[in-house]
């Protein structure tokens, strides 16, 4: 079954929206089983519209259609669609009833009237043999429509543009009666990925590690992506049923975590800081942070993870030299002998931040953010990071980097080899027997 | 002039990458008077990619064709735009030369070999009579083409698929190339926006406000966008040429401005890190930040500042009881009598920030994030954010918020509130003429 995703709005179109739907209902799609030929996005404009509707019909079997479904009178999916399909609207009476209740509880959106404004009864007009899809996130309910395209089947989903309300009227109606109608059509044939993420090598020397499983892929593929600070490797595979593409995606995962072993630091949605935050939970550990040039962006992201309170204690971010001394007890001849950058300062920091928080780690970064401030001894981009642990409590371990791109892209690059730095140590004094954990 | 956007690339059509390219394309074609009329997103298949672009330059003058254009096998723009404008593509030696400077010095991109991959070679390949853009942020040129469509003038623009390399080619070399086009076309009408972003309002009421104004929109419109913790009015004016879309533009803003005040905090791409950091900075003040439950979100936005070490002092984030008690001398019975999560500690940490780090200013705040942690009578949600400085350094301003979403939500929401509560501290300390700033 091929799909077709349309998205209506001129905010889209104008570009001050960016169709963040048609990737999230892409992805819902492919998980099961149904492949997307084509994204369209078009303006609020009936004939245009009416010509892309009509277009879709033509070549996919599942057209998704969100947007525009909205209350005021630039929202014209509904009228476009039932007259592409030469449907006419009848109003759903349970509908009306279910809105009005709404607004006469009051607390519902944007809305200071007890009646139900008039606009809001187009919302309830649904096309002849269509099926009204309840939204409970918004007024506009969605709308199911099989429809019968000169003796070809064509599926019509139509879901309202925010994307909270899409998501849920896609998960709870729109997927469940895909499944079925592929199920009905025998094309059980389905599509799964596993993502690994890989921090610490560079997407060349990815390729180069794992050229021979690169150059044989078919089923499974192996698709490389780089982003910041790390690439992901997407394995997809396609099978007749769940498990069958399951033994395929695992396969081929162990093929790859044999060769890229730690390097692979978690999969799917994990993140750096939840896979830190369950190794520090599970053994009864506790961290803190000392940090200069992320601001804070290493305790956010610690703290972004639910439950991180059991294991992080705190940071100091001490974006200044006083703040360094005060705070964490950084001696103030080493940053006039070294430089606040510099190795012994970040190692300090880390240090002072152990104690002074009595965690079992903490972590510094201290470095240029830019655009000013460097030099062309430490030109922006350079960082310090330290990591003090259990296994080395007056020796941090230090590293050293140059990072590149703007001042937002080195906060988030310093960071993310912030928090690598912790887990990898994490992983060392998981692996030296000697030394047992607290707990 | 209609344009269209096509962006081609299988992870966009699958939905593992959100084409964000054709919204930064559509608001740079809007800026010079181009009004967009689809944006298409198709994979990498030669078919369905001749089809998409024979129907645009059937339908439109002006066709930008982001994707493709890289070294691989799957990257086919190039020899697929040849075929249907039936130009044969030419080698460009002198883009080559260039990529064969760049490998021998090594350390361009993702390549550890000296001389140039066989498949780069393809990267220097034109259509007849079309012209290289040279990019300077990647292998892949761009490429101008001037293309008689049965009588008709289309204008296309190839540009490379990652966002950094788009942005560039366009900026540099389509946009100017455009605007050329347009102005010798005779259409010099133009478009032009301003984006007013308002904080402490809800959308309805904004819209309650602002009736009068909304009712009457023609030229400019004015379209409100709610987006996390804020609100956006963007207002849109046309115009035969730039100063009657400024002074259209200058004359609602003010009207907004008349009505809504100080709710707006800023314009266009001004953040409220950004417009707080010019009024610390213009009076020589400095801050220190408190933060519990937003982890250090708030030093990590403050510090997203170029320049910020001048203003920023630095911050603890106190997660634990401890920490804000060692930290920032919060008195522990404090907390034993009111919680964590209270007027009187929010106050407390930020009367211990300032004096900690001898700044003009602190802000503090402690909630609960979720999504465990509520009570009946403390729910996730609840914030204290307090703000002290010169004009009540021993009594500072507490706020009590109740913050809904999700944790990340409540994160931002909070972090959005507290940066805020500084501007209008800042607001008032301006007027305030019996006390004068040190500076």
């Amino acid at each position: 079954m091929k799909a077709e995703i349309i998205a209506v709005g001129t905010e889209l179109l104008m570009g001050h929206v960016v169709n963040t739907n048609a990737a999230e209902i892409a992805e819902m799609l492919g998980e099961i089983g149904i492949g997307t030929y084509y994204h369209i996005v078009v303006g609020d404009n009936p004939q245009r519209l009416a010509d892309v509707v009509s277009s879709a019909i033509a070549r996919a079997d599942v057209v998704v259609i969100s947007g525009g479904l909205g209350p005021t009178e630039d929202d014209l999916t509904r009228e476009t669609v039932a007259e592409v399909l030469r449907r006419p609207l009848h109003r759903d009476e349970a509908w009306v009833r279910h809105l009005e209740e709404l607004f006469a509880r009051r607390g519902w959106g944007p809305t200071t009237t007890y009646a139900l404004p008039k606009n809001n009864y187009r919302q309830a007009m649904v096309p002849e043999g269509a099926e009204l899809l309840p939204n409970d996130r918004g007024t506009a309910p969605g709308i199911w429509i099989e429809h019968d395209a000169q003796g070809r089947d064509v599926l019509l989903a139509l879901v309202p543009g925010p994307p909270r309300e899409m998501r849920g009227l896609m998960a709870g109606a729109v997927i469940p009666r895909l499944r079925h109608a592929t199920s009905d059509r025998g094309a059980t044939g389905m599509l799964a990925s596993r993502v690994l993420r890989v921090i610490g090598l560079g997407e060349s020397r990815v390729a180069e590690l794992l050229s021979d499983l690169l150059a044989e892929q078919t089923n499974p593929t192996i698709a490389p992506l780089a982003q910041t600070g790390e690439m992901v490797l997407r394995i997809t595979a396609h099978g007749t049923d769940r498990a069958t593409v399951d033994r395929l995606l695992a396969t081929t995962a162990e093929e790859i975590y044999a060769v890229l072993g730690d390097a692979i630091y978690g999969e799917d949605n994990e993140t750096l800081e939840s896979v830190i935050g369950a190794m520090l939970k599970q053994r009864g550990l506790t961290i803190a942070t000392a940090e200069s040039c992320t601001g804070g962006l290493v305790g956010h992201r610690i703290t972004n993870v639910p439950g991180s309170s059991a294991y992080f204690l705190g940071g100091v971010v001490s974006y200044s030299n006083g703040a360094k001394s005060d705070l964490i007890d950084v001696d103030p001849r080493l940053i006039a002998e070294h430089g606040a950058v510099s190795e012994a300062v970040a190692q300090a920091m880390a240090v002072g931040a152990m104690e002074r928080f009595g965690t079992d780690y903490a972590v510094a970064i201290t470095g240029i953010a830019g655009p000013d401030g460097g030099t062309p001894e430490k030109p922006v981009g350079l960082t310090y990071i330290a990591v003090a642990g259990p296994d080395a409590p007056n020796q941090p371990i230090c590293t050293r980097y140059t990072f590149g791109g703007e001042r937002e892209i080195i906060k988030w690059r310093a960071s993310h080899a912030a928090l690598d730095m912790v887990r990898r140590s994490l992983l060392r004094y998981n692996h030296t027997d000697s030394e047992v954990p607290r707990e």
